[in-house]
Formats: C-alpha cells, sequence, structure tokens
C-alpha cells in the first residue's frame, strides 16, 4: 500500500487457477493493520466460495495474517503441532535454531488445517469462516507457486467443479491497440460475440488476448485465432509467453543459424534477453558490450579513424562493430547497436534517442537509423527489440520494419 | 484478474501520494464487466475521500470507465468537447485519422470535467459522487504517471491537507528477515513503538523500511535508521532505490575505478544491470559475452587446453575470462562468471547451479565456487548480484562474502 512493491503474486494465483477453470472474482489489498485485515476477512467471505490471503505468515512483526484470522474466526492462537514439526525440520535442515522469532510461525488459530510449505519456513492455514474456504498462504512467490500447485489446486478440485474457459494469447510487435481494433472492426464484421478480444500494451510487446465462453468448440477458436493472425501477418511473434528473444531464436534455430551480438547502447540487455531462454546456447554464441570506444576499437576492431570522423554513434561505426563481432564470434548472423540512451551525452545533431542498428551477415549486412522518444530504461529494451525484430524479419523474409516503428525511422537507407 | 498482467500501476498511484503525505488504504481489482465495475465504485465511493480509477479510457471494446461512471452516476454520456478537440490534435500531430475507435475517448459522462493527457489520446475523467472525489486515468503506466505528477497532485492539493509521513527505506544483500529480526529484538529492546519496521524480500535484495508515525522528530528517525545501519554493517547497500549494480558503481566512483566483465552464464545480465544505470560509462567499460567456447577462447583468449582440461566451468577458466578482459577492456577491475544456469547441461561434479566467479584486478584476482539452488532466471539474477557484491566488498574493505551466501560456498579457498 506504500507504494514500494508491486503485487505479482495475485497475477500468479489468477494465472494458475485460471489453467484449471476457475475465475478470480476480486482482489483486495489493505495495508498491515489488523482491524483492516479482520473487516476485509469478514465481508469478503460473506460474498466468496473461496478466499485466498496472501502474505503475513513470516517471522516478523508486520506479520499479522494468523492473528487476524483467530479474531475475525473468534478462536485462539496456539502452537499447532504439525506446523511446529515442520519449523523443527526445517530449522535443521538449514542448520539454523529455532528462534523465536521462527517459533512465531507455529502459532495459528486453534482447530485450523495447515497446508504443506516444502520450500520455506511458514506453512499456510486453511479454515473455514461463513461457510468461505480460507487459505491462507506465504508471501515468497516460489512458496506460493509450489502450494498452488502442489497443495491448493488438488485440495479445490476434490471440492469443486470447474467450467473450463478456453483462452488464447497472441504477442504483437510494432502494431497498437487501436489499429488493431480498427483492422478487427474493418475485415471480420461477423467476429462471434462468444469469444471475446482483449488487448494488453505490454512494453514492447501488445498482447492481444482470445478467450472463448460458453460451448465454443475448440475448432472455432483455433479457426478466429487464424484469422487473426493472418490479419496481423508479420506482427504476429506467436503465442505468448513469447518475446522479441524467444521469437528470434525461433528464427534461428529453424533456419539452423547462429548470431552474435555487439551492444553499445543497450549494453547487454539483447544478450541478456536472449540467454535468460533455456537452451540460447545452441544459437547465441556470445557478443561484446563495447560500452566504451577503448572496447570498440580493441574488441571489435573498430577503427580509431571512424571513431574520429563519424563518431560512436554512426553508421560507420555500427557496421565496423558488427563485422568485429562476426569476426571474433564465428557467428553466421550479429545485430549491433550504439547510440545516445541518455539522460546525457546527447548533441544538436544526435539528440539523447538517437540509435543506429546493423543487423545480418557479413555479406548480407543492413543499417538503420532510429530516433526514440524513450527515457533511458524504456529506450534501452525499444532498441533491444527493434533490432532483434528487424533480424527476425530478415531471417524470415517478412517486410523489413514493423509498422508501428516507421514514424520513428530517421534518413531511411537505399534497402527499404 | 485472468493472471497474464501484473497490476504495477496501484503501486506507482500509492508511491506518488505517499510521497505527498496522502495514504492509500484500499486496493480493488475486479475484471472488465460494467456490472461489476460499477457495484464496486458505487460501494467505495460512500467510505473513501478519493477514488481513483485506473485503466479502461482507451479505444477497444473492453474499455468500460465511461461507461460505467455515467451508469453509477446516472449521467448520460455525450461528446465532450475539451475531450473531442484533445482527441483532434493528438491525432493530427501522429498523422492518424480520427477514427471511430478513437473518437470513442471523446465520449464522457455528462457533465463531467476533463483531466489533461500530454502524452496519449486518452484524457481522464473527474467527477463527485456521493460526496466522493472520483478520478479515472488511462492504463498506460507513462500516461498515468504524467498525469498523476502534473494535474492529479496540484489538484487534491487545493482540497486536502496531507499528514506527512516519513519513510526510510534501506537495501540490504546477504541477510535474511529472520536474522535481521532476531538482531533488532537482542540489540534494541528500546526500539521506539512511534517508528515501524516493514521488511520486504526483493530478491536478492531485501528492503528493511522504516516509517515515522506521528510526531516523530526528523532527528530521532535518522538516529535509528544510524543505528540499524551499524547493526546490519557491510549487507547495508545504501538507501532505496538501490541494486547491487548501483552500489557498486558507487564504490567504483568513490576511488575512481574501472570496471569490466566477462560473463559467460549470466549471459550479460551483469553488464545490462550496470548500464540501466545513468552515468554508467563513466566507471563501467564494456565487457564480454562469452556464452560459447570459441568466444572464451577466441575474444578473452582463454586456452584451449585450460577448456578441454578443467571444463569451461572452472576456476582455470574463469581466471583466464577475467585475464583476458582486463587486457582487452583497459579496465582496472573486472568480474567474471561462469556456471551451469540449467535446466539442462549438468553434470555428476558440475550438477546446475554450480559457478565460478573471479573478481579484482589483475594482480589481486580472488575466485569463489558457489552452489545455488534456483531456476535459471533466478539463478543469473543471484550470480549477477554475488559478483557485483564481491566485488564491492572488496573495493570497499569488507567481509569477503555475504553472511546468508556462506552456506552456498564449496570447497572454499584459501583466501576465504
Amino acid at each position: 500500500m506504500a507504494g514500494d512493491v508491486v503485487d505479482s503474486n495475485s497475477t500468479m494465483v489468477a494465472e494458475v487457477l485460471g489453467r484449471f477453470g476457475w475465475r478470480t472474482h476480486k482482489r483486495v489489498t489493505v495495508g498491515d493493520e489488523q482491524s483492516l485485515l479482520c473487516k476485509e476477512i469478514d465481508v469478503l467471505c460473506e460474498d466468496a466460495e473461496v478466499l485466498l490471503i496472501n502474505g503475513g505468515l513470516g517471522p516478523t512483526v508486520d506479520d499479522l495474517t494468523a492473528t487476524a484470522l483467530a479474531e475475525v474466526c473468534q478462536r485462539n492462537i496456539a502452537e499447532h503441532g504439525a506446523a511446529l514439526a515442520h519449523l523443527q525440520v526445517w530449522c535443521q535442515q538449514k542448520g539454523l535454531p529455532l528462534n523465536a522469532s521462527n517459533y512465531k510461525q507455529a502459532l495459528l488459530p486453534e482447530g485450523c488445517d495447515i497446508i504443506a510449505n516444502s520450500r520455506g519456513s511458514a506453512v499456510g492455514i486453511c479454515l473455514e469462516h461463513r461457510g468461505c474456504l480460507v487459505l491462507a498462504t506465504p508471501g515468497v512467490p516460489s512458496e506460493l507457486r509450489q502450494m498452488l500447485e502442489e497443495e491448493i489446486i488438488p485440495l479445490l478440485q476434490q471440492r469443486f467443479s470447474s467450467d473450463f474457459i478456453r483462452t488464447r494469447r497472441l504477442g504483437i510487435f510494432g502494431l497498437g491497440e487501436s489499429p488493431i481494433q480498427e483492422l478487427i472492426n474493418r475485415q471480420f464484421p461477423d467476429w462471434p460475440a462468444s469469444i471475446d478480444l482483449g488487448f494488453r500494451a505490454s512494453m514492447p510487446v501488445l498482447e492481444v488476448k482470445l478467450t472463448a465462453r460458453g460451448d465454443v468448440e475448440d475448432a472455432e477458436l483455433a479457426h478466429w485465432q487464424q484469422k487473426l493472425c493472418d490479419l496481423l501477418s508479420d506482427h504476429v511473434l506467436g503465442e505468448l509467453p513469447i518475446n522479441l528473444a524467444g521469437a528470434t531464436l525461433n528464427a534461428l534455430r529453424d533456419n539452423n543459424l547462429h548470431l552474435c551480438t555487439a551492444e553499445s547502447c543497450t549494453g547487454g540487455l539483447i544478450a541478456s534477453q536472449l540467454t535468460q531462454i533455456p537452451g540460447a546456447s545452441e544459437h547465441y554464441d556470445g557478443g561484446v558490450v563495447s560500452y566504451s570506444n577503448e572496447v570498440k576499437q580493441r574488441v571489435l576492431g573498430v577503427s580509431e579513424a571512424s571513431l574520429q570522423y563519424h563518431g560512436a554513434v554512426s553508421e560507420t561505426v555500427v557496421r565496423e562493430m558488427a563485422l568485429g563481432a562476426l569476426a571474433n564470434c564465428g557467428s553466421n548472423l550479429c545485430v549491433a547497436v550504439t547510440g545516445i540512451a541518455g539522460p546525457d551525452g546527447g548533441s544538436e545533431d544526435k539528440p539523447v534517442g538517437t540509435v543506429w542498428i546493423a543487423w545480418g551477415s557479413e555479406h548480407d549486412l543492413k543499417t538503420q537509423l532510429l530516433q526514440l522518444p524513450f527515457e533511458r530504461v524504456a529506450f534501452q529494451q525499444w532498441v533491444a527489440a527493434l533490432a532483434l525484430d528487424l533480424l527476425r524479419r530478415q531471417i524470415l523474409g517478412l517486410p523489413p520494419i514493423p509498422r508501428f516503428m516507421r514514424r520513428y525511422r530517421v534518413a531511411a537507407p537505399a534497402s527499404f
């Protein structure tokens, strides 16, 4: 509630439950105050079939879930045998003493069941209030995920049936929400009411989600998904979860190609995005973060004359960076970027946001100058996304630049 | 609600309002259904002085905020002159036609005020319901931030006074919540009740927050903050926002040193974390992402014999990587990492999670072997954090390894 933490746990809960056909109807966050917690728990239990509480089971003074639940359900707080046994084993495994802070996690509302936690010290709490099944879970994301998948889903499956909702989520790059909605309105006046369309800008990727309600057949959902993919064509990266790095690695794999990188303004972000994906090493060889001019010269072989005459942010230098990386890494393909991420370092003829991108092979190396109006980190992310998309498009023989990004081109060279 | 988007906007709202002394009391999320939205708006307005609604002002069919507000307030939806004028200017600037999807954003509850949006097509809505000031804002984060800071804060300052709450947030690395709570309980039995302590694990950094309520003097808050920093000593990175990259760059700057990197398993993550920070180029020169053995040999000069005899994940190779990067980049200091991020690539004697880290200078290069039990991306993040912290500790003359991480050491060499 103070604005210093982003809640990704509730998203995880909705995602995991959604896979099993259960819908999250409402999400409420209140501060670490017992009276607020108690009031909210009581009110939510009146309407809901299941209330999942996340967080507040830890060893510190701001962890209030057990005492709040006890107060709402008018039970005492007492040492719970199974919770204590779990704590003892956990402390032993970690070689830690069972101190007073940890012991607090064995004090639970009398008569509750526990939910096993194979990863952390805090067990979950399971009890009923006002006919609502209340499940309290720890706030550590990895513990929550494990508890959801291994304990809570089976427990819910025993008690509730589910009405499977099917969704398809597509990752789109280079087209905005409004143009997509217009295209759909124009091309598909007969879009079925039983398939909901949702949009979300997850910069730099746009997510388009199809949700089939009621008794839509699998084949019908697949049919409309295909029509949408055909309409948005080269802007479709694939089904989510996918990002530009994943789409690029897929294109490399399908064509048995190897990539290297030479990064200045993105400072390793392109390499990092690629290598976060399991198996990246099969088609990504490595690269150079040539942040200083010295590294550009000594590692990539960029000539001093080019740096002096054209400057570090220039077509000549981005070409030399790419060719240097290709020669060093033994790859077929390279992406290279050099630009001005800001907030400082801009000049009148090369303002903050200027970037040169080179992509391709030694004998077919393309370049593009862009001017991107984003602050430092967003600038780096857009440059990384664009560089990967330009390469993906070249590998797959698609139009050379995504539609949405054309407005940022500067002095497009003859290759466009 | 479907679990495919993490809500960081409500965090931003709380953070911005908090800076001006206003507290967020409750946060509610419901799905894109008009009846749910209307019910929730009506109920929240009964208790709140201000209701800030985020999202649902866009051009697509799932954008329902304007019609829901009109229904709750029993007003008609009508073309709003100022909103239409804004749209016309926006479309003109972008070179876009004012199509039907965009025009929808000029249809607002009759008689409402608008909130200017200098960055996007959708203006905000301002009206009163049940004595509550209702402010509807667009969901695009950059637009929301600009609107909050430039429009909404001044508007709230005109209407409400604020009770300034002061907070201090410290970034801690290498100590867990429970040990910190124990240390505080033992060392500070007289910790003042008027200064709240909050903890949050934002892996790999732990955040400890001090919140001064009521009439705590600035000097008293500073006094207890200093006592806490002394207690947690070398594990304190500094006041938030700070991460390992920022703390390392500060240490480099204060000692006028230059850093380079040689990354295998982290694949550019260390470089990327450093270069996300403005001004990084003054003390970070660049580095090599030596993902393949070929790049290790050709760019960093790792010997074929070392790779053959010791393997890519070995002390010999991590040393050669570091020395190669130092020679190439002309820096004083280097961090180098080579390990097995998984999910594949492990073996019996080098399982997934094995990592060698080297850090220091050409003539004072230290190494450490660790075994980290995290999945791929978390493994990369912990390795990056540890490598940077080991270097930070060496620069600042602190104990060589954070307390929490000692358990992950394997075969500690003599230097420990």
